[in-house]
């Protein structure tokens, strides 16, 4: 293998071990990785670098199954791609970069465009309870300083990613309280709001996140607090999409012990029925869930 | 302090520190405490002792204030005691010990009844989801042995008890599935029923239990799986006992680290309403909740 394979199949797997970025980020990944091996796998010809281009998007769109920006984005230039077939090769390679640069963008210009309408949204004067890392929302957090704005957030096992949003709203000077999950049900009654990322919304509209994100759906709607999604459309799944796979990691992540008959489980992802979500945030403002 | 009292200060402080053993063993504990004093706390007539004594059994009562067991026998004690300020002191002392002891018994035999009945009503072939460390538990999962009952656990953060829990099932050959608290909602509806301990039950049958059981129960109506709670009548709270304060322990042992701006709770218990209890079972069989 080249070198400038190797390195493309290291990015690959890279994505695949990452735990902190989220969908959206680690799609824009995928869609860099695409960029730079629109110029560096090699090929003869414009129609050989499309077929090896598409099936490297096949190989980056697999990576994360409960991620659906990483599907979706990639498999929108993968079928762009189908217009090169017939131009001259440095051509077919310039544009095939500019094609993922662009969907870069409009994921960019997306995320821009949701942090705001969760901004006007959100206002001031409350107490917001989310559960796991999302940068989106930390990007929400950045505009809500001196909004008077509290956070109530869960560590996050197995590896706490919770932990890493507690030092980054205590950087912004954001009264946070962090509690373990299980503490969930105690504090849910202390938010105004719930507010949470997605990695996926499924064609019924149920929302794929961080487990515990259905839990936190269940107390929200029996304490009566809205309960809020927010993520851009990139993550609506289509009928005709492939099933989605909740991601399962190394049960050693959660316990190094191992017993016989004593099976751990390491899921990271749960699914929230729409009937828990009051409305969907994306880039459009705020949505009814299922839409009108 | 002479060394008895000492040694009597110790044991009532590690009663406070204990993370392991649940309500009715740490209430025997007291109890054991009590009957060790009645010999060894100095006192020159029956009225100084039980004086001396009364005084002990409240501070043993509020070393735990989420169990109502700790309080309700060293209580319904100190109210026996009455009956001894007349009497020589040598009977005082004896007498003080007995009734300890005949606590400590009542309440042994109330938990073997209580295993016995939730052995004949779980019956075989099921799978049983339970949260956190119950010596009652481990009671009944001992009698189930061979009737092909598998458990799904919770590692129940910040200490990990349902990791000793995995170990002691193991031992017995038990098939477990170990989870994070997170995992709760995707692998609820796996389960045939719930099984939870408590560790006091409010006047209005209220549930306080380790914290994680309110989801566990929220999730298991949503999802119709029936919840029951197992535990002595001696867990009923009267309407006439303290406010219970639900107990707080160091934030240390969730999460070594602290920020400015941060607050890390670490409160043990949460509370499940009684809509969500399908039934309780205690030493007189399986009565529904509210009873009627």
């Amino acid at each position: 293998m080249r070198n400038t394979e190797r390195n493309i199949q290291q990015r690959i797997q890279d994505m695949y071990a990452d735990r902190t970025q989220g969908a959206s980020e680690l799609a824009r990944e995928g869609l860099d990785i695409a960029a730079d091996a629109a110029y560096q796998l090699s090929a003869t010809n414009a129609l050989a670098l499309v077929t090896a281009l598409q099936s490297l998007a096949h190989d980056i769109m697999i990576t994360r199954t409960s991620m659906t920006p990483v599907y979706k984005l990639l498999h929108a230039w993968s079928e762009q791609l189908e217009e090169l077939t017939d131009i001259d090769l440095p051509t077919a390679r310039q544009t095939a970069q500019n094609m993922a640069y662009d969907l870069v963008n409009q994921s960019l210009r997306f995320t821009q465009q949701l942090v705001q309408a969760a901004y006007y949204f959100i206002g001031e004067n409350k107490t917001l309870f989310t559960h796991s890392l999302s940068s989106t929302l930390i990007s929400i957090a950045e505009q809500l300083v001196d909004k008077n704005i509290n956070f109530i957030i869960t560590e996050s096992r197995p590896l706490n990613e919770g932990v890493i949003l507690a030092e980054k709203l205590s950087k912004l000077a954001i009264p946070t309280t962090l509690i373990t999950e299980a503490q969930l049900g105690l504090f849910i009654k202390h938010a105004d709001l719930v507010f949470v990322g997605a990695d996926s919304i499924l064609p019924d509209y149920s929302v794929v996140n961080k487990a515990e994100t259905y839990l936190l759906a269940l107390a929200a709607k029996a304490q009566n607090i809205p309960f809020y999604v927010c993520c851009e459309s990139f993550k609506l799944r289509d009928e005709n999409m492939p099933h989605i796979a909740l991601e399962e990691m190394a049960a050693s992540e959660t316990c190094r012990e191992t017993w016989d008959n004593v099976t751990i489980k390491n899921i990271y992802f749960d699914i929230t029925p729409p009937n828990l979500v009051t409305a969907w945030i994306n880039e459009n403002g705020v949505n009814p869930v299922p839409p009108n």
